[in-house]
């Protein structure tokens, strides 16, 4: 099969000829429908030597994954052929305490740096997937899984940054998004299905991105810069916001972050944008805290895709086969992507 | 190998020879160090007909097992032969959104009715023990696997039954314990490690285990009465118990139970008694909950086992040789066991 | 001033002439705008004797109260004359645990027993009411105070039968609210307005509540019957629901509440219907709770009121001069009146 | 009366004679007992101008006070002459949400800039102190209020930085303090008393101080440096601390925190060392958190008598005249007080 590989690391990715994976016991081979092109993976081709947690190259990229089973291992029960399935990405040991409890991204045993497929195992860039475990799929029902890939990642990620902070966002509340792209528009989405009652401010400096957010159901789109803080300022009496997620997390947007947020209101860096912020005791309100999560539990997967089987998160997807790969990922990088990037290797 | 068997709805359970079971992909053979007898498996016994989710007889009784890793099957890492392991009990889809959070015990696909091993499956009165998922074993480390047994019941549902209400225990609180037999005393011992500051009061009528609940950490222990809700009431400045723990379950300690508990309290059936509570807006006080709680969940296991390994739960037990099963059952059916009956077929 | 007031238990109440109210030091005098009539006042009505906790008559009705401040007693700041407010009616002793939190219809020296105002103290269906600490006013903003009165009972206790379980209703959850008159009406909104993500049920016997409930924003409405249950089954993938509110409270309807729920669920008696729910293991569905909320907090009203400020809720109000009090209860004792009829004694 | 006051900024404060006052509506006129000397009031004797919330000199120092009701202003019920007190030293404006609440340390009004007393307005370093607001006063029992002014600040504010992150604190947890002096110890008997089952470490430079901490209730107590993160790290079999609370907060100690951590733990700053930590993506186990809380609640301060009176945590105090006032200041400056220093003016 043809499989979309970083064949070493700081050289451009190529599409090669692999043998297609025998799926042994417990394991459970995937057809891959989509596999979404994400932003982490030009961090890995543009690395300067061996990343923690990685294989060695020659590995599969990809690790945002929807498909069909195509066949089951010895042992695995639960999945027929042919069902549509999402991949959860990160894998972990299966044992540790977090793990038994869906939160492999949290792997104990990985320490963190397990970076599941398409870096420490082959990714879904290929005609087909080995997945090691079965409790790593998730039914798609009605879904086409071509258009929910991106679900995994840019999904999962948005929808766990903002449901750990749920709790917060009670009428009268105020929630902003700083970074109104693809993530940030899912974000938005996702705050306005889990909570109607409070108010969505996305803050870009751009004016189009802005336009996309109102859409979305940001109630109000606000320029980067002094008068965005002063606007979050008076709109919340003073008090500044419940929840701010930092989608972009390089210096100057944490520190508007800093500036919007309010007493025992919590900072979310969810963007690689490299940044960090000074945390002390004068440096943010009172109990104001900071947290960096990283991509969401599968638990929670399974409730992204029950929003998208509702139809309250969409996320504008554009197909390219497989051996546009590179172009796509070019796209990518000049910013020239509208929404996600998805490979389609058997469209 | 032998095997401690229902045969037969309403017909005495039998010591018979059968085969030693094969693991599969991804399933584990235990060789069994201990099978502690529940007074649930007398229900079992004296069940007019077939139970909801249990399999038809012949099938091996016990479902509260520790033992050593015997054999692997296809595709099974993170154990080694010989490891000492603690089986949990409650073995569900592992597919369905509480499986995936370990909390087996409330799988959507068996509906609650699942009984898990010694009834839906063959269970732990025998020499080896068939796991169908490695996941259901957790490591024991330095606990002796004869003595650690009933912690995968009695333990868990103990420790389940108190963490949940966990937040209602700070400084100043009163948590009841009604019932002082084996699974209230190990009952007073979570309470007591996870809350110095609780007061705790064991209610019984039996004088001889209310001086045992004194031994295990309660701060106080009344006989069943009256002047046992007067008491607790003056302790609690006449507001009630935060927490009251029913582990009998019976109509009358239910009663005793309500009147014990206070305003946003909570008030928790472990005890299989059969009773019933009436609930209505001025059966109780204001917003004080009621739950029947069932077994519980798999990373609480390893709490279970963190605590026994810290020393802070001890459970009593009295060991019988696999041919001695039946004369167990029948001491515990006379309320002559103290603590709990551990079948142990290798001893 | 003119009031109308229990003049003695078993008579009918009376528009009398009484004295305006001096506050006394951090007490408010509050100028009536509306006074709401509840179904718990027509219990008042009918009581046979003496309620726990009540003064003795004559005393003024009416615990659902908005106005404008009329005179501050010595030491109150934070209050201009004539700002609109509105009356938090379940006055505790203010300096318990519970107060302290704002936690006051849960007061402890109360005992849960005290009725705040309308029973407790002379009530607002009069020209004026004295409220005793302003801390018990909270400020309306725009919103028209004749019109806001019923947010105090019908809506705060609606939002906290909600709030308090807002956890369970993640994606693909299920609500259930039994009874559509005007609480369930209030409640649906609610639901609504904190969780899009909920798929809300509403259940009653009376289809022209049925149509209302759906244009309130419940996905589903259901005449009562076991055909009901079947559908939530079957909506649920027969796992049943998160949480079922019964608004009724008799026993026919908290039978069919405790056939909704699910696994897990929560079940909240709000309606003074009377009935009683026997609880025991085999009753609900496992560690489903059950619980008798009574009324709301004070800081939750801030809630209902930024609500209403979002025009998220809304309440139908019908009003009635001050001397026509009594024809309002006989309406409301009749089943005549839609939403909430509300005693404007300035109007 | 005698008051010990800061008659200017970057003068040396003076005792001086001044008019007791008079509890207006709502007030009370406390007889003080016992005023710790804090080292923010070291900050305030040596700030170099206007303090942000502050009144203008001359002010009575000292937010740290116990006595006895001397005085009830007008309306003001719930209390007796001579009740032994505790005050609450966050004066808030009653009406924010978070004040309705008993949160008056984050009072939406002050903008989390309220000093309360000692600094907002005069505080208990005088033989009578008079307190705004009744709410403020919890009574003591039979707690020696000379012994308890210090629970008011080093007892509150080591609560809080406990309670808020309690559920991380489960069986195999492990909390490290940073910094073993009064605040640390108080905060190591906090923690022994809300959780027996946490593995709880003192790090600081002093052997004696460690030794200290060992007898408060510390399962382990290591010298600052790297061999104490090795340690911490082989304690939690390389995960790091679910808990790390900074009661130093300077820029070394803080780097040493981040090190202590692990993934989901949390961090808090409670030290006024001036330091900061920079976070982002990297620079912290994935979604640990960081926040610097500043004082407590009301409601919590209810919880730490009720822990000092089950005699869980106990201050050592040293007390000095109220014309030694200077040289206690002198003393916690050269860092020769044991404990606390307690001013008595009346003993």
């Amino acid at each position: 099969m043809r499989a979309f590989q970083l064949v070493g690391w700081r050289q451009p990715p190529e599409l090669r000829e692999v043998p297609v994976p025998e799926p042994g016991p417990g394991q459970v081979l995937v057809k891959v429908a989509g596999a979404g092109a994400c932003h982490s993976d030009l961090h890995i081709m543009q690395a300067p030597g061996p990343l923690p947690g990685f294989t060695s190259p020659p590995f599969t990229l990809g690790h945002e994954n929807a498909g069909w089973v195509e066949r089951l291992g010895p042992g695995v029960t639960g999945f027929e052929l042919g069902d549509p399935v999402i991949v959860y990405g990160s894998w972990g040991c299966g044992v540790c305490v977090n793990c038994r409890q869906g939160r492999e991204n949290y792997c104990q045993d990985l320490g963190g740096q397990g970076p599941g497929l398409g870096g420490g195992h082959d990714g879904g860039m290929a005609e087909y997937l080995l997945v090691p475990a079965a409790r790593h799929l998730i039914p798609l029902g009605a879904l086409d899984p071509c258009q929910a890939a991106p679900l995994s990642d840019a999904g999962l990620t948005s929808y766990h940054a903002v449901k750990r902070s749920l709790h917060l966002l009670g009428p009268g509340s105020t929630a902003v998004v700083i970074g109104a792209g693809g993530l940030g528009q899912m974000t938005i989405q996702i705050l306005r299905a889990l909570s109607a009652v409070t108010t969505v401010v996305a803050v870009d400096t751009d004016a189009g991105k802005l336009e996309t957010a109102k859409r979305m159901g940001a109630d109000e789109a606000l320029l980067s810069g002094d008068e965005a803080i002063t606007r979050i300022k008076d709109m919340t009496a003073q008090q500044g916001a419940q929840l701010v997620l930092d989608m972009v997390g390089t210096d100057p947007t944490l520190r508007m972050a800093a500036q919007a947020a309010g007493m025992l209101g919590h900072l979310t860096i969810v963007g690689l944008g490299g940044g960090a912020l000074p945390v002390g005791f004068s440096s943010l309100p009172h109990e104001c805290s900071v947290a960096s999560p990283y991509w969401g539990y599968l638990p929670e997967l399974m409730e992204v895709i029950s929003l998208a089987q509702q139809d309250k998160i969409r996320m504008l997807v554009e197909h390219f086969p497989l051996q546009r790969a590179n172009e796509a990922y070019e796209l990518l990088h000049d910013g020239r992507i509208q929404g996600r990037a998805v490979i389609t290797p058997h469209a």
